[in-house]
């Protein structure tokens, strides 16, 4: 650690008005830390954290940034969020303060960082900033590992001082603390999640009549929760239904699944049964309490406006609002799949299909807002999500074209560059053929 | 708030020295809270935590006792964990110096508890335990609302001060924080594994033959865990090992897993497939790190020390010890449990085979660890986990006796009470015709 630099009850004069700021200085120290304390412990999405931590930090050190570099154990690489839109910034955990920091874990408090050699203009020359002051200290986690950095740069009233040392140095206990609750977190979030689409993927391969039908059904829900600007909640709890909506298929029988003729009476009814064991196995699982709708919506894909529907024959407002959703994206996605016995339906017979049951048996607003989804999403999530089938030249004309206009287009009966575009992937040639032949 | 009563500033006189004093009980207070604060901000676990408090707490305010009180919402009680064995603690949140403070926010201080008319001296004459100072006070999260009560009593040294309810009432934010990312974490662990769980329900009902095979295993990787004394992390890896050992069956055709009539080569060359595809879907799974080797567990529970196994033909230390462990009670359970074809096998068969096996297809620690499982709980697993088949009175006799016991019993061919018992048990007469017909 550095030797104090202006804490006041270390400079002032032994006199009574001096011990008492040192006091106040005290009290505030302590009032700063439980905020910032309180203010990071709360947060357990890892991003999230980050921004918070750094954010508050600069605030309690009255400071113009703050970043927290993470050391990357895999690449040896320190790394740190960047502003939104731009990569995150990365680079040798050799260089530089901060991986001077990490190997030693010294605290390093630079006044002028241009009279230090240890700092490096090269950034500042290429961003225009001016680096005047650095407090860098070392993130140590509870069994005394140090897991990053922190960095805070131009301290508003002139350099860091030993107050700002000691409190980053309180601070960094708690942050790195967090910093590993989060990631434990996020680890558990993520099994729970790749556990999901893997069954889903098991659904999906063991139909090979819909074979992605689950994962594709995932991301037009959200490509419309983006349309809907849906809440971050309901977007992930439709994500999760759209991912489980026919597991109970997995109670089907595969004699009835792969039945190439019409189905019997029975086996229809075993078939239209799906949704009942889907909610049945779903409602085994203690989802977390913000997705302990997911068996209802899921087990609600089949229903109709008017009742028509099943299982439960509900109607209109008695259909989950996500469950309505689902309906629409489940029917549109069925009839832009191709089947052993047809190809896919022509884009203008879908949506017409869609707007004769919409206000009926579709609920208008997700009509419509799939009308607005993009082209070029569209025909990479028909291709399973795969960005790769199409160039970037054609996905940049499709992307600005939405459904509904595309349909217009198409009913215009010009073949624009658009309409061509589109056509060429939407009917590749080894379907052509057999689409011919059914009609 | 009470007001101050023995805050060293407030009741000083204005001199240098007792603002000097101040100033080091400002320090002190700070240096408590954050060493409070870094310890439960690291504790994720909901019942450690809530141990970790109190005992943080108690030593802090340097008190005797201290309770954290959790409210119940949908009962409206509040409780506490109560020391190892015990029931919880539990009673109606309208009640006592607690129930005030939950209802109020209020922190109370009460320096002598039987001049006070709220509290209440039955506990006391039932426990022997005798209250003096009481200092009561919320556990608000971060959105302001009680989730329960700190409890502290009999300060050593006296009342309670002013600087004990300040430091009470800074950990209580933090404490209340965590205990909420405590309890989002064992949501989300509870997802998890009941998701699994119903994983494994879902390939145990897929296959009749098998019915509760998964779920069984698991049950006797946690029996045998405990015998062998296994951590707590290699118990969790194993029982989820266990749980989803079978789910490569997934991927085998129902015509053959349910096949009644002898396989051809090809159908057995796919069912020997199974843990193959157990390990390929596994592995799409992003296990937490702690479960990181699950899958190559899972599949390897068809190998044998000697190689003659499948799917790799490993040898002796290149299977993972759990998987020779799982291998163990796989055939345990296979040979214990009936099929289509044949009643349960006779367990001296049973152990038996297993002792020929042990050092060249199975690990004698493995099969050893078996022979001591007590045989109530053997009968129970057998039973699915179900406890209610066997009154508490046979439980009684067989839990005190191990498999290797009963089998020299019924070797010596003496029919004990125990070798009856468990005979009735074991072969319940709607096997008996079944077993009779083939043998």
């Amino acid at each position: 650690m550095k030797s104090p630099k202006t804490h006041p009850a270390a400079v002032a004069e032994d006199t009574r008005e001096k011990a008492r700021a040192a006091s106040r200085a005290e009290r505030d120290w302590s009032s700063v830390f439980y905020r910032v304390a309180l203010s990071i412990s709360r947060e357990l999405d890892l991003e999230r954290l980050l921004w918070l931590i750094m954010d508050e930090v600069r605030q309690a050190l009255e400071a113009d940034r703050c970043t927290v570099f993470l050391w990357d154990e895999d690449t040896d690489e320190l790394w740190a969020l960047a502003a939104h839109g731009a990569e995150e910034i990365r680079f040798p955990a050799s260089l530089g303060i901060a991986g001077h920091v990490l190997r030693t874990g010294e605290v390093l408090n630079i006044p002028d960082a241009y009279n230090d050699p240890r700092f490096n203009p090269a950034i500042d020359r290429e961003t225009g900033y001016r680096t005047r002051s650095i407090l860098t200290a070392p993130l140590r986690n509870h069994v005394g590992e140090t897991i990053g950095v922190f960095q805070v740069l131009n301290k508003e009233s002139g350099p860091f001082t030993r107050e700002d040392e000691l409190l980053l140095d309180a601070i960094s206990g708690i942050a790195a603390t967090q910093i590993e609750n989060a990631r434990l977190y996020a680890e558990l979030k993520d099994s729970f999640e790749s556990f999901v689409e893997t069954l889903a993927s098991i659904i999906d391969a063991r139909d090979p009549e819909t074979a992605g039908h689950s994962k594709r059904l995932a991301l037009y829900c959200e490509e419309l929760a983006r349309l809907l600007d849906l809440s971050a909640q309901d977007t992930e709890k439709l994500r999760i239904a759209a991912l489980l909506h026919d597991y109970g298929k997995i109670a089907v029988r595969e004699a009835i699944l792969y039945k190439a003729d019409a189905l019997t009476e029975d086996e229809q009814e075993s078939m239209r049964n799906h949704p009942v064991f889907t909610r049945r196995i779903l409602e085994e699982i203690h989802f977390p309490k913000t997705l302990r709708d997911v068996p209802q919506i899921a087990a609600a894909h089949h229903e109709r406006l008017d009742g028509s529907g099943y299982p439960d024959g509900l109607t209109g407002e008695e259909i989950p609002p996500l469950a309505r959703l689902l309906a629409v994206v489940d029917v549109f996605d069925a009839m832009t799949s191709r089947r052993s016995y047809r190809g896919r339906m022509d884009l203008r017979d879908v949506m017409e299909e869609l707007r004769r049951g919409q206000g009926r048996l579709y609920d208008a607003t997700y009509v419509e807002a799939l009308e607005q989804l993009s082209v070029a999403r569209f025909l990479e999530i028909l291709n399973d999500g795969e960005l790769s089938f199409m160039s970037s030249a054609d996905r940049e004309v499709l992307s600005g074209l939405d459904l509904r206009t595309l349909v217009n287009l198409l009913n215009t009966n010009v073949p624009t560059p658009e309409v061509r575009l589109f056509e060429r992937y939407y009917l590749p040639d080894e379907t052509q053929g057999c689409e011919n032949g059914q009609t």
